[in-house]
């Protein structure tokens, strides 16, 4: 944390005299209802720590109350609101009733676009970011940070399918079991796979989606992953399923892949890759599949470039990137590889969310014990925070089918995916 | 055509002494069988102005033959095949009996790929190329150039639906106009086009698809188009159906699009755009659409960046270009719209100049007629040469369809483009 509430930009900002009435408002108070009012009056009041509230001037009823609670905090959030509202509310000093992820999207909504990726003000932060970088061992680091923290913590929202990856659902009601399962017959049915298919799966989570490949659609899988805990625990489930003939995990790199395949398939890696190793992994696949192979790569992206949010990167995803449509070419580009389609589902990921969501919050009290109430508070942060980024467009979820440039064994039109 | 069968590399190219008999081959046989060697011993045989006959050194029985009617004409195609093969074939000075697209698609399966967008040469061309840049006044010579040398020419070979762009086989069999027609409603279907819908199409041709959306789906619809004979066409076209009073063709350039719409489709123009212009192009898609606007762009594309054909430039389409899928990201990704959707449905561009071609060949006489018998090969090898580039994957199809950033009313799945 860098803000320092006695730096220079700050030093005339006033002691506040206790403020209960509106009428009277405090400079704090007077900023805040200014900020309301530069975002159009949202229905959102503020209550500070003298007990003064701030509501909106149009006189709506607040639905979104925001609890600050020392005047250091309001500082450090209005220097730099992108990290610092996340540590406030992570830690406590802000507390937000009402609906969280509205609170989330009214800001989103109302902020200016993110710099361009290659601005000055973001090669500056990828340059602090080193060490987050996802060579070999800075992988390692990154993906051992969020994924290594406990299967049973994930477990308890995930659902029984133990997929962390958007969710495809056939109708808006479905149920995220069934909409993880539509995600990965959706997955299959791009890719055509058959029986006797070779698959390479890269980032392979616990494991569902190799697993459903073997058991569903009779394709032999080897599944890589730099998670120790995912890998132990999906090898647990190819054993109680009796699978562990077809699907074999290996904990290793990406870029350690070898052999040939017919099938090259990635959900929700890509994310953690680094836009700098984009034309490895292009090279990875293309080493890996035959003439008429075929792959598909599932990611979070954007709609232009753009870095993450900055508090995500920071607490939940080091090293972790979301890129455009044009940046994720540099995968297909220069290595021989035709995209076949894309699909942009973003509002699926959004339903994901809210899915996840709901559980984990129903879950808090056991996470608690598992951890500590700042954590409770910065995973629902996280939580609710993905779901306004995929509810606003800052977030997209792109699926590329693709194949190698000389494969002519392609189907004429996409019907296939859509028939029962 | 800057070939000069004296220049100095050349002056060791001996004169040949006539070579009835395959095994005392000259020195231009000798070359000729190791190009053949080189390209893994194709089924093409040369014939040489002498009466030379130059087969594969496999022995297999050459089901084309290349006949080369003097020994400039070799010199010239062999230092620069890539324009030289096509000013000779179009000359008559080369002439093939046999499958031409074959033996084109030949060429295309043994050549190295093409070069970089960026390397020195593709620079220099673009440098020589400035008179063919698509400035306002560029794009009208360029598009002058090739739609507006006859509608009756056209009408021979397109079919009664006068589309000239990529058509949408169900399946492989279907007719062409059948694919035609399934193409604009593949179109239409994806834009969710319905009745009251306010439409600007970008590039109109011969006005096919704006009669469809207006007759088929009860759209207004504003076309824009540079070519004065294509726009004198399509709005007779509208009298005759009576569809004046809701379909609108302005003689104008794109650039010069104003008023809010609904809907922006363009199919097959951004060909002729130009890269340089297509974050101007994705400005005015963005001006042109409300905040639940919705696109299509659909074009000719490539793998990678990479100049089209030098001789197809050169004669047929003057400042055309083929965009990567990334390159084609520079309209949207700079302006605020979100891809929802990429289609790469480039075997049916194959199947679609398959039937262009037949009916052409058919025509041949009549074209002869109309231009002369140099124009007529001109475009027979213009026709071949794109089912070949299309087959072997030299060039996509992309319909790229998207919407604003901010918009949320999208369906869920893609379903609704494949209900009966």
């Amino acid at each position: 944390m860098n803000a320092n509430p006695k730096s220079e930009s700050f030093a005339d900002f006033p002691d506040d005299a206790p403020a209960p009435s509106q009428t009277h408002s405090s400079f704090a108070g007077r900023l805040l209802r200014r900020l309301l009012s530069s975002f159009g009056n949202p229905p959102v009041e503020f209550i500070l720590w003298s007990g003064e509230h701030v509501a909106p001037d149009s006189g709506s009823a607040a639905t979104i109350k925001v609890r600050i609670h020392d005047r250091a905090t309001l500082l450090r959030v209005l220097r730099d609101p992108q990290v610092q509202f996340g540590e406030a509310y992570s830690s406590g000093r802000v507390e937000v009733e009402g609906d969280l992820i509205q609170l989330i999207e009214l800001i989103y909504r109302g902020m200016p676009a993110q710099p361009a990726a290659n601005s000055l003000r973001h090669r500056l932060v990828n340059w602090f970011r080193r060490s987050q970088r996802n060579t070999l061992a800075g992988s390692r680091r990154n993906i051992h940070h969020h994924y290594d923290i406990g299967n049973e913590f994930y477990a308890l929202w995930l659902g029984e399918t133990m997929a962390y990856t958007c969710a495809y659902y056939p109708t808006a009601d479905a149920s995220l079991e069934q909409a993880q399962i539509a995600k990965m017959d959706h997955v299959c049915r791009k890719l055509q796979l058959k029986p006797g298919d070779s698959v390479v799966e890269a980032g392979c989570g616990w494991g569902s989606l190799a697993l459903h490949m073997a058991s569903r659609y009779g394709a032999r899988v080897r599944a890589f992953n730099i998670s120790g805990e995912q890998v132990a625990y999906a090898r647990e489930r190819a054993r109680q399923q009796q699978l562990d003939d077809r699907v074999e995990f290996i904990q290793d790199d990406y870029r350690n892949i070898s052999g040939h395949y017919d099938v090259f398939a990635s959900v929700g890696m890509l994310e953690h890759v680094g836009r700098e190793n984009y034309a490895e992994l292009g090279r990875v696949v293309r080493r890996s599949l035959g003439a008429s192979g075929r792959g598909l790569i599932h990611s979070i992206g954007r709609n232009h470039p753009g870095l993450l949010h900055p508090w995500i990167t920071r607490r939940i995803f080091p090293g972790a990137y979301a890129p455009s449509l044009a940046e994720m070419m540099q995968i297909f580009e220069p290595s021989g590889l035709s995209v076949l389609d894309v699909e942009n589902i973003r509002l699926h990921y959004a339903l994901t969310l809210r899915h996840w969501l709901d559980r984990y919050r129903v879950a808090e009290d056991r996470v608690r014990k598992m951890f500590d109430d700042t954590f409770v508070r910065m995973w629902r942060l996280y939580l609710a925070g993905s779901v306004a980024g995929f509810e606003t467009g800052t977030l997209q979820l792109f699926q590329v089918l693709f194949t190698t440039r000389e494969n002519n064994h392609i189907p004429l039109t996409r019907q296939y995916q859509y028939s029962a």
